[in-house]
């Protein structure tokens, strides 16, 4: 089977007949696309396969190196930059049914867990013994932990906790022509071999499919208590994040949203939203009973200095309440209008006030609504640009508006992406970031991994 | 110039000639060994440079790239397996003339240091304005930044904290044939492109030259309070441990040490050791002063269930003496005897008290005596095996019996290095901790950055 002869039910023909037809499925069309739909960005699939074990999954990358098809994995289908769709055909692998718990060791602080379990599962699953999975991306329900390695996911509390990286101490993955290696371990340190761990994090599929990983664990913090600070304007609101990182205290998060997004996803904020609402901070103390509480106390001077208002909710459902409300912001923007073109630049903090103003000026040029949010503290935002799907012109200049935003977190000394990848809607923007040497090295060690360039072709490119 | 034709002489006058006789230094005897000279590893090098800037390190690269001379790093020369030893011949690059701090930004909690800037002195720095860089590995006032990245350095704080790593969210580096790279900076997020940061991490010198870092920084804890149990003997000790970690806090470290540690460096111990002192375990609370105490308490209830005796003070002074005490541990084994081959294995925490009593046997079957100390809470020893370094034989039964405790961490599911790094003395280790696709995947890497292998040759084989 070839590539260019291959119709797609040959593909799934002769894949079923080499791996097992267990293996293969129907696939859906939820299978060939992420978040990225309302952007326009759709694929099409040879095959789809969902292994349940990582010999299947060595089975599969095996027959498509020999086959020249490319190998597109795929996890909870949450990404915002298209990382997970089959842009150009190939075998889409879905860990969804990999979501097995091979180890559990509350008392040692670890897990290791199969690439498919969802990201709130596992979360729940080690609450309940105390414990904490600090990364919390947003879509946690469907995301999915392999998922989360793939792109390095942050999240609110990746301010204290850092992104997803930062508690994986080993991986069992898959890479070509299809071996599965295993890298660390339940061991916390380990520095006899070049951190391969950490090459494959955020990797977005291009060296290998993560099939398990062993993560850290911590002892869940007694009490988050959240400070939320309302102000008339962002510079008022950078002062107020600037005050909170002044306070002595490490806040566990510092979340802000600007006006514009205040105006479209304020309906559902659990409070009233006073008037003159044009920028809202929300700051969260954690830890003991007692240090959580004067980390709050801490947090309500260093918030309240300019704001209009301040909410210190204490009550747990009223906390809970405000943070579904939070992670909602996304889908409530893009309910707003129907569309979005969102990215997520990140820039030193002290850059975070202008970077807002920029976006929201950068789409008035463009004849579009820009609005951001996003990780104040980690200098992350969420820089979105609405649109209407059913015109295509929109779409277009939804898109040259990030495009000067990327320009943007480049000029400011930033990232064209904090948390989340590259996928296809940022190929070509690292080389504007990095030296050509780097570039190089970047290209050198894909080549290493995947010398036939069939891991999710046409992803990550510098 | 070529190799085989140079005298040391000759290299020195032609590279001086290429690169600026500033450049070039006499060299001393302390530029050739590290802290392996006890164990008998001791270099040679054709010339050794000392450049005071980035582009002095490219320059000498670029010279030794073109006349295909070896390139062997030097930061502080503390480091236990000889990474920074010229083992056979080839240009020291000493980097301990880059001592700038280029910037230093407290209200964002960080800094940017060239590679030579010693660690206590970094540590110091920035807590004058209520900010902690936490790594703290031993030998602080010697070792460099720039080492303690080669290296991914630990240090008892390491169990909360993370290693040097965990801080580094930026790196310039000199990479073959001689090309400045800057990768990651200020920003404390960014996925755009594979983690070409975190491989230098670790990669001992066989990737690049690190020459300057941005590292993340977080106001330091009000208090930090250890608490010190002593046991009868390791069984009761690692109980210890275990009590301490379902604790329910954090502990910001949990160190231990076994019974010939004590025996040899107990004299200098701040307390009276009481009789039957097999074992000490070493936790401490940090936080807020209140979070601090707290923790405090906690750490004492689990210490002191089956302990001999438990010391938790108070007063800084006490404190002070107990960690300096903890520091010259090593220094005071190897004084209670001339010399000491010693190895920094970790395995998973619940296999630690195996591993502390496998070595002390592995010693008697070698005819020397073996024992540990080490950073508990991350499962990872110190195993040493005393010799007089005037005996040739007690030299290789030592090594031998190295030797048997890497079959051992593997055994147990752990690493041969867990912060020392494979330097020489663990040359080949690798390939039997990792699959042979993840060792070829390894040197694949290698040959990316460096492929004339003239980047600290011989070191970190697989």
């Amino acid at each position: 089977v070839t590539r260019a002869a291959g119709t797609a039910g040959r593909v799934r023909e002769a894949l079923a007949r080499a791996v097992g037809d267990h293996i293969v499925a129907a696939g859906e069309r939820g299978h060939l696309r992420d978040a990225t739909e309302t952007r326009g960005i759709a694929g099409r699939a040879d095959a789809v396969a969902l292994p349940s074990t990582t010999e299947e999954v060595a089975a599969v990358v095996r027959w498509c190196y020999a086959n020249g098809l490319p190998v597109v994995p795929r996890g909870g289908g949450t990404g915002f930059a298209g990382g997970a769709v089959p842009v150009d055909g190939g075998v889409v692998v879905g860990l969804e049914r990999m979501t097995r718990v091979r180890a559990f060791e509350p008392l040692r602080w670890r897990v290791q867990v199969e690439a498919g379990m969802p990201t709130a599962a596992l979360r729940r699953r080690v609450r309940e013994s105390g414990l904490v999975f600090p990364p919390d991306p947003g879509a946690a329900e469907s995301s999915q932990i392999g998922g989360n390695v793939a792109t390095n996911a942050g999240g609110p509390h990746a301010f204290k906790y850092g992104a997803t990286g930062a508690w994986v101490t080993g991986l069992e993955a898959v890479v070509p022509p299809g071996d599965v290696i295993a890298v660390g371990g339940p061991v916390r340190k380990d520095v006899a071999g070049y951190d391969l761990v950490h090459l494959l994090v955020g990797s977005e599929g291009t060296l290998g499919i993560v099939t398990a990983a062993w993560l850290r664990l911590i002892p869940a913090p007694e009490a988050a208590f959240p400070v939320v600070g309302v102000y008339r304007d962002a510079p008022a609101g950078c002062r107020a994040i600037e005050l909170a990182m002044a306070s002595g205290i490490v806040p566990a998060a510092i979340e802000y949203l600007d006006a514009g997004t205040l105006a479209r996803a304020g309906a559902a904020y659990p409070w009233a939203l006073p008037a003159g609402a044009g920028f809202m901070v929300i700051a969260e103390a954690d830890g003991s009973a007692a240090e959580a509480e004067a980390g709050r106390r801490e947090l309500r001077a260093a918030l309240a200095e300019d704001a209009v208002s301040v909410e210190a909710p204490a009550r747990p459902e009223a906390i809970e309440r405000l943070w579904q409300w939070r992670d909602g912001v996304s889908l409530a923007v893009t309910a707003s209008c129907g569309g979005k073109v969102s990215e997520d630049v990140a820039v030193p903090v002290e850059a975070l006030g202008e970077a807002i103003e920029r976006t929201v000026a950068i789409g008035r040029e463009h004849g579009v609504t820009g609005l951001s949010w996003g990780h104040a503290g980690d200098g992350n935002l969420h820089c979105s640009f609405l649109l209407d799907p059913g015109v295509p012109a929109e779409l277009e200049r939804a898109r040259a508006a990030a495009h000067a935003v990327f320009d943007l977190a480049l000029a400011l000394g930033g990232t064209v992406t904090g948390e989340h990848g590259i996928g296809v809607v940022k190929n070509g923007q690292l080389r504007r970031q990095w030296p050509a040497r780097a570039v190089d090295l970047h290209r050198a060690v894909k080549h290493a991994f995947d010398p036939q360039n069939l891991m999710n072709p046409g992803k990550k490119l510098p």
